[in-house]
């Protein structure tokens, strides 16, 4: 039999009438001739809850407990589905991530999956088992302890189950009918785009356009995994939401493809840095050693052998940052008079394969912005993508103008 | 080092807060000298929450899924009470049953413990671990799937750990502050008792007298664990709460040690039943099979070979023992002209080992309810028990009523 993975998010298993509205969609896989795998998020809110009360307990908490406590929504979710298929007399049996098992690093609360053996599952499938239904976002490392994926880890989860399986499709069911220009809540010229680039969604997912984690697009486009994007909240037709897929197999595109933003990122700077050489690695290595993703980077011009050294990493991490920025100044490593942080910015971004053989991209983003009134605090490029930091009040009004500037609403 | 096992029951954990108070008495203990085996409960109103999501998902649901969902609220809860043990620098952490692992049988909902290997554990506390918490309730089949032991299963689930470990001592924290001689909710003369017999215990926890689980008392008095039972809300001495221990440990005790009731208990009558030889076997295997736990059981004076056959099941497997009699009679295995459930009823109890060497307490327990108009629709009696199934609406009444007249307020 083919085999199928579909992944349903938070928002469609937010109550027991989504469940079965997933399910049925199920229904509809499993009567076409597919085994299907059906990997499931937390219902919405729960993983937050959970989160909170870790937070709440210890603010710098132990990761290996956080993920214990914070995949036991997937648990609920999974055999909550796996009853419901049964109840519509469909075979089919709920899997938690060490029962697979989904073998991780130890990497607690953002580890990577190694290895998905597919014995235990075929073998259901052999004896007649239709649907599995896969808690998604967790596995367990080779200590037996359970970890987690890290936020929206259950897309990566769909696809490595995708991959090890060699799955005809992987299905994203989500609360949105497919990926856009930009975030339709705060530009209403946005535009649903039939298919999309591995590279431009991975800068997409990577920017903060929630629809699909990045490293879920990473593996995809690494085990050539076609990946659709579609709404649980629609009656769907077969060629229904975006399909993430290679560059190849995309006629024509818009030079920028969309424009995407995060909130969550803040901006830190260390003030007056003693700027000698290896300063940067004496920075950066304690704050990855602990964990944090630092994004952009920017250094002053020296001033009488001094710098401000500024960074962005995400908001959740600053008091961890700033932690290990004073711990490191109190093993005499690194030197600084003051440490600030800022999360009152945002980051937007314009993405597109087409910058690579367009120039003037990064010039006209300025140039409207500019316009607008907007200041840039911070800047970085990529092959495919020009980011900036700004002004968070000014997030909606940057996305709006750069969406009507690269006419974004227009299909090319 | 000797070992302690503290268990922490719903409403001892119900939020963060309280946890954290919890975790205080445990640090008392490990101060004390103690390596200390913490067993959790889900926070209060959890568990109802995930079993209310199966029901409404799957009435007759697939028992392996149902404890796959509802084992999720431990696992929470051991993870919280870890992190808020490292945060007062205790060493500690969580342990899901299957990671320990407890190893039960595969009756899913109702499983029973088979074995606790104690290495993990045991290596981790020779490596400075003062405290492992365990998640309650939960266990893993040999098939490897998740098993939970029935409702209040963390109560076993401690006293299994503490026979393993051979603890000093297994401490139940509770919301109440020891066993009384009824319900102090339902009667103001209610009394705490400082030592109860494992007997009486027994047969107060499966009378309904909700402090303990029926199958942990068992487990204590087969294993000698001294079991104390005491609040998780007052400060504590070292002699606080009711120890239930061995008989010949209490010097003197009242002929009844105490009144117990249940709300949860259905009165089903099979109407006129052809009575032949092995008609109880053919009504009561059917039964057994689905699950239904039959408690007391008339069968009415046969009137032309027909009888009325009575018997008492807890509320939630009407349903069940209803389908299992329906089933049976379309099998041809029995022949009843209707099935009538009555959840209008009550159990009333009153226990003591006194009974088995003084005569009179059930004429006087009779005695008692007809002078309060009050009429007995079932009884059934043990060595040292006597029960009789009431109308619901005088349950308070009888226990008071008893309560007065065998003088429980007074201490022997």
């Amino acid at each position: 039999m083919p085999v199928l993975v579909m992944k349903f998010g938070g928002t469609s298993v937010a109550t027991l009438d989504r469940i079965r509205r997933a399910a049925k969609r199920v229904g509809v896989e499993v009567a076409k001739g597919y085994d299907v795998i059906v990997i499931v998020s937390a219902m919405s809110g729960e993983t937050n809850k959970l989160v909170g009360y870790v937070n709440e307990t210890s603010p710098l908490f132990d990761a290996r407990e956080y993920d214990a406590v914070v995949s036991s929504g997937e648990n609920v979710t999974a055999g909550l589905m796996a009853l419901t298929l049964q109840e519509m007399d469909i075979p089919a049996r709920s899997w938690q991530g060490w029962q697979v098992p989904v073998k991780t690093t130890s990497a607690h609360s953002s580890a990577r999956i190694e290895d998905i053996p597919t014995d235990n599952i075929n073998r259901k499938f052999g004896e007649g088992m239709k649907v599995a239904v896969v808690a998604g976002f967790q596995g367990v490392s080779p200590e037996g302890r359970i970890t987690t994926l890290g936020r929206g880890g259950s897309d990566t989860t769909a696809v490595a189950f995708a991959a090890a399986f060699a799955a005809e499709r992987c299905d994203i069911y989500t609360d949105v009918d497919g990926v856009y220009t930009t975030d339709p809540r705060i530009c209403d010229k946005a535009r649903k785009l039939d298919r999309i680039a591995f590279e431009e969604m991975l800068e997409l997912a990577s920017l903060g356009a929630k629809v699909l984690q990045t490293r879920s697009v990473e593996l995809a486009m690494r085990y050539k995994v076609k990946l659709r994007v579609l709404s649980s909240f629609e009656e769907q037709s077969d060629d229904a939401g975006t399909l993430v897929c290679a560059e190849e197999d995309i006629m024509e595109s818009n030079v920028v493809a969309g424009v995407a933003y995060s909130r969550d990122e803040a901006k830190m700077t260390l003030v007056s840095v003693a700027d000698r050489p290896g300063i940067a690695a004496a920075i950066f290595t304690p704050l990855s050693e602990v964990g944090v993703n630092v994004d952009m980077i920017v250094q002053n011009i020296s001033d009488e052998g001094r710098t401000d050294m500024t960074f962005s990493c995400p908001t959740d991490q600053v008091r961890r940052a700033e932690k290990a920025m004073v711990d490191a100044k109190a093993r005499g490593d690194i030197n600084f008079h003051d440490i600030v942080a800022d999360t009152d910015v945002a980051k937007v971004s314009v993405v597109g394969i087409g910058m690579r053989s367009h120039t003037g991209v990064a010039a006209k983003m300025f140039r409207v912005l500019a316009k607008e009134g907007i200041n840039i605090r911070v800047i970085t490029t990529s092959e495919i993508k020009i980011s900036v930091l700004i002004d968070r009040k000014y997030m909606e009004l940057a996305v709006q103008a750069l969406h009507d500037a690269f006419e974004l609403e227009k299909a090319s």
